[in-house]
């Protein structure tokens, strides 16, 4: 049996929050559900309810989903389920129920325009037993709305400014359709616009202010820390660090990118300090960096090609490229931030085999003996541009990136990049998986991780 | 009250389908639910549901349900409900319990992983009632992943060779975690993998035509045609097809996308049919065509790089680059394409001053004289590497992709592309706005664009 402490009361606006600890966690609950001793403390739960036929068309991608989830998870807020629903009033009915009874935050998105199909208010006031009424302030603001565009207000719009009793409204500067708080029986239901050029905007200013009194400043404890890893896969990964996956202060989650493998580290502390968090996060990387070496290669906003520039600056080097299956995506990458130009000086696509020889001086007799898909013409390619270039460093890429042009002895996904600096130069082999995009993609991220590894002797 | 009638039987391979017609709507239905005459007819429905707690952390944007919600609407599939839940079992198997209750396919995504809290398969098993067994195939394909990349298997890949008893296995070439189509009680459950990079290979390739095989051909009735515009914005199109926006027959949307405007035309026909559907279709696109002229460059799946090429290749041209504000995106996109040696040779990637003189050329005077980002600077670009690659056509392209490195007289966004051919040179002048990723692949789609028009003279 867990029991759960109140650790801290938090005298928000309605100091109905409190910050509860059961056995190693702590989490913003609610008083009713908080207190009780009797069984393992329930943590506040969200629910994303997302209104709109567009939606349910493949039309319109739902990035508000994902954008509220951020936020509320940012504030220890545990989102435990996005749902989509049409503009049908008797399953968006159903769905509100529902969230009503498996969480204690719900958050709507549209439905709130001035057509006969927008009814989220209508159906949470229904859901809620509230009676509807006419916010006055809102009532002028549709009205000046209309008329500061010197167009007549369609009566539909009127409908825009009712809302469930006891609403906090929100206003909507952008759009005619203001959002609400309402809460009820210890749920808070935030209703907000569709649009998310009105949304967004509406929950920065003024929900998010709200929760935030609501919580106090304890948000800072639910800290998160993102490890990049390049060229281990997910189960090898899960198998050295497999002790660290239910450590009882830290979450641990694995995801896969396309060439990289992301390790989410979330802290749950037992202290309402946020040092303690980082302490934790912190611990945690260490381990995993003594564990994976130098496969990890960035963490949270670093990417593989703002570490390689860093590098790169820091040691005053320059780099040139010479590219063939990647096809400039290479280049790309290194001029893809601002301040590429410390370091990247440019470099030669050398797609055809005779721009091989032409622009980087390639031997005919290693193209013939060997291929252009090899060992000796990787090595070439690199030498040949950073001799035109003069940079301290040049990195090349040939390869078979498919669908056609594989052969048994050199099949599709068969990549060579070459690394040249003025101790001289080599060529590593890689055989990617995948379609031809993803064939590039690796090989760019392969070559950039090279560099990394070089520079970083 | 409406009454449904019966079109046509579909006889595909499940013969469970068929098309009704409930007043003006034709729909696609499972005969338990179609023949009922009392009422309005239910339509097929589905529920696409998103298992994987990255989607519930805000750090991952659930793309998957909004591609899934797209094909299936083409096919008269109407989905009713998004569902996104953790990695939970408890709440991931109540929420496939309500699904599987209330529409009639369900699509998941995620939680195919070799990790233990990966069970999406375990619980539609449990769901369905079914035992879960060893498909001998998947089996193999996932030992000789692990064996192709000369890798040991981990023991925890096992479990994804693994499916309900009964499941039609669908192959992941990209990945381990094969997907299944599973059908108990007149209830669809396709199971797909997370990232959206496995799980829309797996759905073109196995899932669309077995749909399509099941519906039989009469999905051609719900079509879709794409007209891709590049040059005009949206207010502009709108203003153009003002009248086209609400054809009977016919609707309409415009999409932005970064570079290009979609014009997404879907027929409704009220008749079975595909030919009228079809004609309805011809009919707007040549009136699009006419009012908007060579600002749509294509339609579907083409895209500007396949136009190009496509031309290129037919005009027996071949094509070199030199970028610099680009930095290899612009070959990067001539070889994003199979078969693009066909047409590409290859250029230099000339970011730095010098090399623009050494690799291409420019005169030292043209860059003290006018700048890098100037008119002069990128017609000599563009006829230094022409010469270089003795290529028909050479594309340069020289501006300032920001956010730092504007003044008043060349503000961030100045951009100029040379064309060169053996009939002479120029070069046009661009302002674009939005960051510099966004600058980048402007440049890029207006080069692109201005070798479209000038093959196409």
């Amino acid at each position: 049996m867990t029991r759960s402490e109140i650790i801290n009361k938090v005298h928000g606006r309605s100091s109905m929050f409190i910050i509860c600890r059961s056995k190693h966690e702590l989490r913003i609950c609610r008083p009713r559900i908080c207190v009780d001793y009797r069984r393992v403390v329930n943590y506040m739960k969200a629910e994303i309810v997302s209104t709109g036929t567009e939606l349910l068309l493949g039309e319109t991608l739902n990035t508000s989903a994902h954008y509220l989830t951020g936020k509320l998870s940012l504030l220890g807020i545990e989102v435990d389920y996005h749902t989509t629903v049409g503009d049908n009033p008797k399953r968006l009915e159903q769905i509100l129920r529902q969230a009503i009874e498996r969480t204690d935050i719900i958050v709507t998105t549209g439905g709130l325009g001035p057509t006969a199909d927008d009814l989220t208010k209508e159906l949470v006031a229904k859901v809620l037993d509230l009676k509807m009424e006419i916010d006055a302030p809102s009532s002028e603001n549709i009205k000046q709305f209309f008329s500061r565009r010197k167009a007549p207000m369609p009566s539909s719009n009127e409908k825009q400014a009712f809302f469930p009793k006891g609403s906090k409204v929100l206003p909507n500067p952008i759009g005619t359709a203001p959002g609400a708080i309402i809460e009820k029986k210890g749920k808070t239901v935030i209703i907000l616009p569709g649009p998310p050029f009105e949304m967004q905007p509406m929950f920065d200013n003024y929900v998010w202010p709200e929760l935030v009194s609501m919580i106090g400043p304890h948000v800072e404890r639910m800290n998160e820390r993102v490890l990049k890893v390049f060229g281990m896969g997910e189960s090898s990964i899960e198998k050295v660090l497999d002790d660290l996956m239910n450590l009882p202060n830290l979450t641990m989650a694995l995801l896969a990118k396309r060439a990289e493998m992301h390790i989410r580290l979330v802290a749950r502390s037992t202290e309402i300090t946020s040092g303690e968090a980082k302490m934790a996060l912190d611990q945690a990387e260490e381990e995993i960096r003594r564990r994976l070496g130098n496969k990890v290669f960035g963490r949270d906003q670093e990417t593989m090609i703002s570490i390689v520039g860093k590098a790169l600056i820091s040691k005053d080097l320059t780099i040139s490229t010479a590219e063939s299956c990647t096809g400039g995506l290479l280049g790309a990458a290194f001029t893809q931030e601002p301040g590429s130009s410390k370091f990247y000086l440019g470099g030669a696509v050398s797609y055809s085999n005779a721009l091989k020889q032409s622009l980087l001086g390639v031997d005919e007799e290693s193209l013939k003996a060997f291929g252009a898909v090899s060992e000796e013409v990787a090595k070439e390619m690199a030498e040949g541009i950073r001799s035109k270039t003069g940079s301290a460093l040049a990195v090349s890429t040939t390869g078979i990136a498919g669908p056609d042009g594989g052969t048994n002895e050199k099949p599709v996904g068969l990549v060579y990049i070459g690394f040249a600096t003025a101790n001289g130069v080599h060529a590593e082999k890689f055989q990617f998986y995948g379609e031809r995009e993803s064939v590039r993609q690796l090989t760019v991220q392969a070559a950039l991780n090279g560099v990394r590894l070089y520079v970083k002797q």
